[in-house]
Parts: C-alpha cells; structure tokens; sequence
C-alpha cells in the first residue's frame, strides 16, 4: 500500500470528487461516488452513481469507456469510495472492475458497510491489481460523511442551519428575523437542504413562521423529505409543509386519532417519548433515522430545539451565515443551559469560510466525532 | 491620465505595499508609504518611511539606488501615496523626485492632507513626468485609513475589537471570558494594537478585567498610548495600565484635585462632558483624538462602551474573533437599544475572513465611511 499521495494522484481524485459532486441531489440512500479511468494522463471513461437502482460510478465509468471504444486493460481507475463487493440493487461493482483488469485501482476511502468493508479491494488485490487508498479521504469522507455515519455508527450526519447577525441574534425581540440575511445566503440554504434527505425543525418554528421546509431556486430531481418536532403532537392540520410529500411527526404523545388525521396530509407520527414528559427522546430520533436509510439531517430550527439537539449530542457540524450587522438587545440562536465553565462548552472546529454576497458562512463541526469517523474510513481497507 | 492599471504596475505596486506594511508599527501619525524604483523589470532601489523625523519612502528610495550606483533618471517610481509637497519635518519629498528625473511615478492613492491635494502630483506633471494614479488604491487605502480619515474628515479610524463565541457570547453570565478565543487569535489582536495610535477601552473593563492594555508579543519600537472613557473620573489610581505610558482618562466630571492625583501617573484628564449627567461625548473624544494627530484607534471594550461608541456612529470597522463553541445563556456583545425593525440596525460590509488557530477573525467596515474615503483619495488628483 502507497502511503505517499502523488500529485497525479490528487489531480484525477479531484476530478472523480467533481463528478460525485454532481449527484449530490440524487443518489440517497446510496453514496456520492465518482470514478475516473486515466492512461497517460488521458480519460479514458467517467462516471457517477445514478439514481437509487441505477449503476454505480465504476460502472458509468467502464460503460463511457466502452462507448468511446477505449480498452481499460492496464488503465488507472480513480474511485471515491471503495467499490461494493456484494449484491444489492445492482450486482458487485467489484466483479465489473476485475473484468476490465486495469493495472491499478485508486480509492479515496474505504466503504464501512459491514457487506463490504475492505472486502472489495481485499479481491483486487488478490487478482494482482496495484491499490492504493487514502487520496484525498477527507475531501472523499466530507461528500459522503452521512452514508460513513450511517453505516459505521448508525446515525446520519447531522448539520445545523442558523442564520444570525454579527453578535449572534437570530430575531429582534418582537420576532422580526425573515430577512436578517440576504438572497445568496438563502440560496446557499437551499442548496443544503437539498442534498439532505431530511428537513427538521420544531414546533415553535411552525407556529411562528408556518415554513414550506421544501427546496426553491435549486435544480433538483427529489425533495428531501420534512420532519418536525411536536412533542405534543399539536401540529395544525393546515401548516403549510403538508404539500402532498411525506412529513415525519416525532412525538412523545400516543395520540391515536391525530395521527389517523395526519396520515390523510401523508404525515408519519413517529411516537419516541423521553424521560421528560412531552419532550422527544431526540437520540433516538437520530437513530431512527439512520435505521430509516436517512444520511444526512438537515436541521432549521429555533433557539429551542436547535439547543435540545446540542445539548443531547446530536449536532455534528454546524452550517452559520452571519450578517454583517449588529442586533444587541434581540433574541439568540441556541438556548442552552447557563455554563458555569467555558471547558464545558460544546467546542467545533471551523471547516471553512465563504463570503456569500454581504454575508459570511461558517462552517464548524464536531472535531471528535469527525476524527472518528476518518479512522472508520480509513481502517476499513487492510494494510 | 491612465485609468487602466497594467498588470506590471500592480505587481511593483504590491511590492511598495508590502513594503509600507513593513513599517506598520513605526510612523505614526505619518502615513506608512512604501516606495520601489524599477527599471526594465528590475529594481534599483526602495524603502519606506522612517520614524516622524526620519526620511519619507521616496527620499529612501532614492538613497538606496544612490548607494547601489543605480541611475533613476527614465525609471518609474512606485510610490503607494502621493509625494509630499511641503516642508514638514523633511523637505518636500515632490523637490527629490524631480531632481532625479524618473520618466514616470505611478501612485496608488492622492494624499487629502491640505497641504498636499494634488500639488505633488500637479508639479510632477508640470515637469514632464508620466503620472498614474489610482493602482490597488483600495490596498492602500486600507494600510493608512487612520491618516487619511484624520486628513479629509478631522476623524481618526475606529475598529472595535471583540472575541465572542458562535452564538455572539462574549462571557459567562459569571462573568467568565478571559479564554473564549486561543492564542493566535489573542497574538493577531496584539498586531491591530501595536499598528494603533492608541488603545481604548471603558471602566467596566478597568474594573472587572485591570487589563494592561499595551502590546505584548509584538517586536514594536513603540507602544500606542492608552486611554480609558471613565464618566465619573472613579479610576483607581493603582489600576495595572498605569505603567509610565502616557494614558488619557475621558471623563465628564471637572475634579482637579483626582487629575492631579492621576498626572502623577502620567495620565492626562480630558474633560468632554456630554448631555447625559457623567457620560463622555464620544464623538467629540473621536474629534479630539484626530485634532492631536491620533491616526487608528482600537477599542477593546465591554458590551456597554462597545454598544455606545457603536450607537453614537463612532465605529468605522469591527475586528471580530469568533470561537468554535456555543454558549448559550451568557452575556452579549453588544448594549444596543431594542430595535424595532431590521432597517434600523448598523449595516457593516466584510472584508475579509481568516482563520487564526482554532478561530476565524471576520473583518467588517461601514461601506459609507469607506467609500467617502476611496472618492477623498482618488478625487485628491486633479485630472
């Protein structure tokens, strides 16, 4: 095994990391993949996973090679995630790259499904292909980081949206917060929720602000699907996100006629009480939703729940457009307990930084949780 | 007049910047102006400005193609402000560039300083020299904002230094927040007080934090002075800022028995009461520091002075350090009175972000303010 990244090596895996960009919308449950087979510097074939029961990256890739009547023999193949070595709605994507028997294979990051798990490359190998794996893995673990943490910890990856002024207000103090960012920050908002495959917000956001939760202004051939937190199960039977796609209602009430109600706007009551009479047990909701196939949780929430979920665990990376404004005396973004310590904060490590037309995004995220995560990715292909 | 900057011009521009920055700490309340001589893609000399007393960028320019035998006739000099056209401590700097005949002097920004407007660049112009204004104007700008703000509107530059969490929380409801943000962001903000003419902050502070207020880590050969906005002149006479420097006490109280006490420590007690009983007139403190040639002011203050300079329109730029952590329930930022409607609140633009350690600092300016500058130094040169 190549520990050392050659430069050509990156520059292919970044190409094969474009494409799997490219069906961020559209792939889940199943991973963003991309693939690229080069020779001489030269494409030979490229691709990326199609819709669920559709082929996978290597095989759009071995399929546009043969279409531009290119032999792969002896070629190089750049995958972003390990291929599958099992059946599932498509046969083994590992039985198709031996038979075009390239000299070697490149991967980004192995694949911690327990069905294939090192298992993949563990056959190329043995067929005498030359694999090298760990090019470009946290670029690879970023586009797939809720399939990873659904298949190696049973929990989708969880981002928090919010939207505040400079000093942290998300609202003025008579509620007032529709328009604290602008146009290009809404639409990079949107974006997010749209590689998502679940909205959440609570109760109190629906009230206030009656939100479709759907995606607008992006080119997209799903919707995620939409989530609230009603621990009470009062949810009005006219709120606007009951537009006919399914709606998941998370409940700590058994409320049997309700949820008959629901049912005719296609919503799904979900009943998982906590401790606290009223209140959701939100891990388990996380939970569920990684049992349910959900990789990534998009949370649009208030100060309430969005504090819950921190409070519980339950927010690995945190997704804030700042306006460049000043708000004082106005309402706040998280509500969490009074901290005695600044050792007991929920600390992030910041990923990136973005200007969006007057705004600024930042990203931060759970460093722990992410680090564990890379060494699941990485650990699952055998030395 | 070319309004066109060619590449080159910005590449050797970029070089006089560079060099201007290079002497950030040390010519107060003179403009720090780089200066290179090139010849064929080749320099023959540079400097930039000395300490006040000392020569001007372009004398030592000059000089340093003097003692490299260099001829300077025919070449073009970059100079990243207008060449002084009086005598102040130095001859005028305008009576050197003639002598040595450049065939053209490119200029960055015109010098709104009464005494030059124009006049460098007019005589230049009368001698025949090929004159360009205008190239990375806006970098240049940015390095000497203070001394451009004092020349054309009697007003130093203002930023305001704060550290706060992602949620806009600048301490624990215990007060608790010495190490919100880590040790490079503390060291950068080191960098924006030693470039400072002086460093402002409130008696909250004083009292609850004794700060010490002067530039550590920092290799300056000066410090910049301190001063304290202190309403009703109750500041201890062993507070730690005292430490020889001279320190300024804006109060609103006449008591010349405590200015007595306090000259002692070399403080001086400047009176500028406004209309509310024992508050300071902070514009009128703004207007006084520029009548006695402070360029840039840091403020590093509490949510309550930060709030009122913020209020009173006293704050040109925010230098916000924000940490990876949530904090909730903690205290503000920021006094600012309730606002009623988005419209109503102080609007900043980005201008840049950076990630210090583990914190991102985020840059903002009041666009008005800065685009009122850019017209004084761009419409200084008469076409």
């Amino acid at each position: 095994m190549t520990t050392v990244s050659l430069p050509d090596d990156i520059f292919w895996m970044r190409r094969a990391l474009a494409l799997a960009e490219r069906v961020l919308y559209s792939t889940a449950p199943n991973p963003r993949v991309g693939c690229v087979i080069v020779r001489d510097g030269q494409v030979l074939g490229e691709g990326a996973t199609q819709p669920p029961g559709g082929p996978h990256a290597e095989i759009c890739a071995l399929r546009d090679a043969q279409a531009r009547q290119a032999a792969v023999a002896g070629a190089t193949m750049y995958v972003t995630l390990e291929p599958c070595s099992h059946f599932g709605r498509t046969p083994p994507c590992v039985d198709a790259v031996l038979a075009a028997r390239p000299a070697r294979v490149v991967v980004a990051i192995g694949d911690p499904n327990p069905l294939v798990n090192g298992q993949g490359l563990a056959r190329l190998r043995e067929a005498g292909i030359a694999v090298t794996t760990g090019v470009c893995a946290e670029e690879a673990l970023a586009i797939n980081a809720g399939f990873i943490s659904r298949m190696s910890r049973g929990l989708p990856w969880v981002w928090m949206k919010m939207a505040a002024s400079l000093d942290g207000r998300s609202a003025l103090h008579n509620g007032m917060s529709q328009w604290i960012t602008g146009a290009e920050a809404r639409a990079d908002g949107h974006h997010w929720r749209a590689r998502s495959c679940v909205v959440l917000t609570g109760m109190g956001t629906v009230l206030k602000d009656d939100p479709q939760l759907n995606v607008r202004g992006v080119d997209t051939p799903r919707q995620p699907r939409k989530a609230v937190v009603d621990g009470r199960l009062s949810i009005p039977e006219d709120a606007r996100l009951f537009d006919g796609g399914e709606v998941i209602i998370f409940t700590a009430r058994d409320d049997a006629a309700k949820a008959a109600r629901l049912a005719d706007q296609n919503a799904r009551v979900v009943v998982l009480p906590g401790p606290v009479p009223d209140r959701v047990d939100l891990q388990a909701m996380m939970r569920w939703f990684a049992q349910e196939q959900f990789n990534e949780v998009h949370v649009e929430a208030g100060a309430g729940l969005s504090g819950a979920l921190v409070s519980a665990g339950c927010v690995d990376e945190l997704l804030l457009y700042v306006a460049p404004v000043l708000l004082g005396d106005a309402a706040g973004m998280v509500r969490l307990p009074m901290l005695e310590h600044l050792d007991a904060a929920q600390r992030y490590e910041f990923i990136d930084t973005a200007l969006l037309g007057a705004d600024v995004r930042l990203r931060a995220r759970v460093a722990q949780t992410w680090r564990e995560l890379m060494q699941r990715v990485a650990l699952s292909a055998p030395n």
